[in-house]
């Protein structure tokens, strides 16, 4: 019998560990491979041959791995380079000598990417390895599936900070002549800053989907201003000018793969506000990574349906042809109620795209986003598990690559 | 029978209006008032007549009330002058107008000072009127209570930012010479960015109540990074130079109170490492009004105690001499178990001074802080309450000053 290998890519989630659990939990319902090695810290870490063996984690450890943000098997930014078979090779060989068979890559577009190109690169090689995505990212910005895992719980700490500090915000009268920035993650898709919209609290919101436009924007804080003595305003990390400036400009540089590592939207339009004297403070608040790592905040649809991606990737690859292939759900409506539908997808299909929240959802002059936008968010934030509580806080296991 | 008025002020914190609860409640149980008036926006609103009859609130909206974050009647940072009787004859005016012969004022130090001021100029111009103080304050710095209602669940909701983030920061190898720095509120004492070391997580923390010495915290920071190759830094926004000079220095001003309006220690922190070649980068968190707000974080305790300190000032206040006085508990162990024993002392007591973290609780070095510091936190951070959820966040009262 062969053992297969799991292993986690790119930025974080509340839920990745959850698809992990599935993986874990699926052979031990079905023993199909002998052990799950976890490849710590992404593909950068198998190719050094670090490995961990999660065969008979307890089931206690399983539940307490669903609540513990971050990836637990460490992460990596390195790319496979498409046309260097040098890593290719190499990684066969630590499957060879392991004798894996398989390997699940959890991860956001990138790791798609690379799951694609290997799966390619295998079978026009007649090399018998398999590899199987999961998908996952705070940003929501994956083409085929609904929503990518991690997405919905990041909304919902959104929801929950936005609809508290609107109402700290608001506590004092209006001749404070007071804006509110709130800042999110995003950046190239504005689906969470977008999601915050759920609270019914946020007057502006600012997407990397319509090109910035200042003296709009600063009007309509005025306008707001004016009418209400408050404005709310929510930006996602990715706003820019119509030539592709980010807002955040003077603040940002590039990661390993030339995008953009952002952060500071909320402080320019800040400064912006004051500048142009419109209001005489502004305060601002930047869930940074906070968004996508707030276990305390998980949404249950979300972490229930990221583990059970993990359950569906082990369960389908029973089939010996199943590879280059990226496991998915689709939305459909049973009895009147969101309903999420198991599928998988050619990983080609979900590589190097980016899905953005339809420009018909979003309405003119930063005023919010349309009942649809609220019909494809609202199903996805409900319910909260029942947390295993440890000393005040959730309890989390000890990441294995610093065991 | 004559009527009582309730008020809040100063800086909200999410369990600010479990207090209220607790009055409104204790007069259902016991109708000791035949009306309870909220005072809409502190003295200030009370002043100009607005009050709002809260006598007959069903029990669903007390129990969505203790889940509401910030102050639910608005607040304000309007302070009576001591040396001048026009505000207190109109207080005393609109209370006539009422029929209020007792006003229940829940704040920090300035609202203590206040029901103090007013409760020795009504006696000392026998003037029938009585004024109870609620205490409250995320700082955590008044006097004679154990603990300020509201610290707790900022405490909590701050370890459990904490832990996550730590797991997020971590999940990259140590190439990524990153250092972290969150950073919470806390003026003049440490105690909220203390309490994060009950995760065990925090490497460095750096306090008001110790001078901040930039040679030696670099000097930390690049030992934690040689041993470790990551270092979490907490940081209080009251971290000060020797001089009194803040760290945030650059980014603060001050508010009406002459009190300084900081913010940005961890952006000028982040700057002084990057400047000295320690890492090649920085993640900021800045926890900021979350922290105060985080309702879906609030700590069993602290919303247990809050709402009982308003029901014990209400039941004490059916005593007629009752004026003057504040509310507190303080800490006993019964069973070997945390206990808070309800008292009431004089407000002159909790007025105007500062409680700061005892310097012998803090290790050298910004190295964390003693065991009878994790002692002290520990059980306020405990249990969590059932919050009634609505559209997959915790559902909160429309604020009374905005009906």
């Amino acid at each position: 019998m062969a053992n297969c290998l799991v292993a986690q890519s790119g930025g974080p989630t509340t839920v990745i560990n959850a698809s992990l659990a599935g993986v874990v939990r699926a052979n031990q319902l079905n023993p199909v491979y002998e052990h799950v090695y976890g490849g710590l810290n992404g593909i950068e870490g198998i190719l050094q041959d670090r490995l961990y063996d999660l065969t008979n984690m307890s089931e206690y450890e399983n539940r307490v791995l669903r609540q513990t943000p971050s990836s637990a098997l460490g992460s990596c930014r390195y790319k496979l380079k498409r046309n260097d078979e040098t890593d290719y090779r190499k990684l066969v060989e630590i499957m060879d000598k392991h004798d894996i068979e398989i390997m699940f890559y959890i991860g956001g577009n990138d790791s798609m990417d690379t799951v694609d190109a290997l799966s390619q690169w295998a079978k026009a090689n007649n090399v018998a390895k398999r590899f199987v995505g999961i998908p996952k990212t705070v940003d929501n910005d994956l083409m085929v599936i609904d929503h990518c895992p991690g997405f919905a719980s990041g909304a919902k700490f959104a929801n929950q900070v936005v609809n508290a500090t609107w109402l700290d915000y608001h506590v004092y009268d209006k001749k404070r002549n007071e804006v509110f920035i709130l800042e999110t993650m995003g950046r190239d898709a504005g689906w969470l800053a977008g999601s915050t919209v759920v609270t019914g609290r946020v007057d502006l919101v600012i997407l990397p989907e319509i090109n910035f436009d200042k003296d709009v924007f600063l009007a309509q804080v005025k306008k707001c201003m004016d009418e209400t003595g408050y404005c709310y305003v929510v930006t996602s990390e990715g706003a820019h000018y119509a030539d592709g400036t980010y807002v955040a400009a003077g603040e940002s540089k590039n990661d390993l793969f030339g995008h953009a590592v952002l952060g500071g939207a909320a402080s320019v339009l800040k400064q912006m506000i004051l500048d142009a004297g419109v209001a005489s403070r502004v305060k601002v608040q930047d869930l940074s990574t906070a968004a996508r790592s707030s276990n305390f905040a998980q949404s249950l649809v979300d972490v229930t349906e990221a583990f059970e991606l993990g359950m569906s990737a082990h369960m389908r690859s029973a089939d010996p042809t199943f590879t280059g292939m990226v496991v998915a759900h689709q939305r459909e409506t049973i009895d009147g109620r969101y309903n999420a539908k198991f599928i998988a997808s050619p990983a080609e299909n979900f590589a190097n795209y980016v899905k953005h929240v339809p420009v018909e959802w979003i309405k003119p002059n930063y005023e919010g986003l349309t009942q649809e936008f609220y019909d494809y968010i609202t199903p996805l934030i409900q319910g909260e598990p029942t947390l295993i509580m440890e000393n005040g806080i959730p309890a989390t296991v000890v990441p294995y690559n610093m065991r």
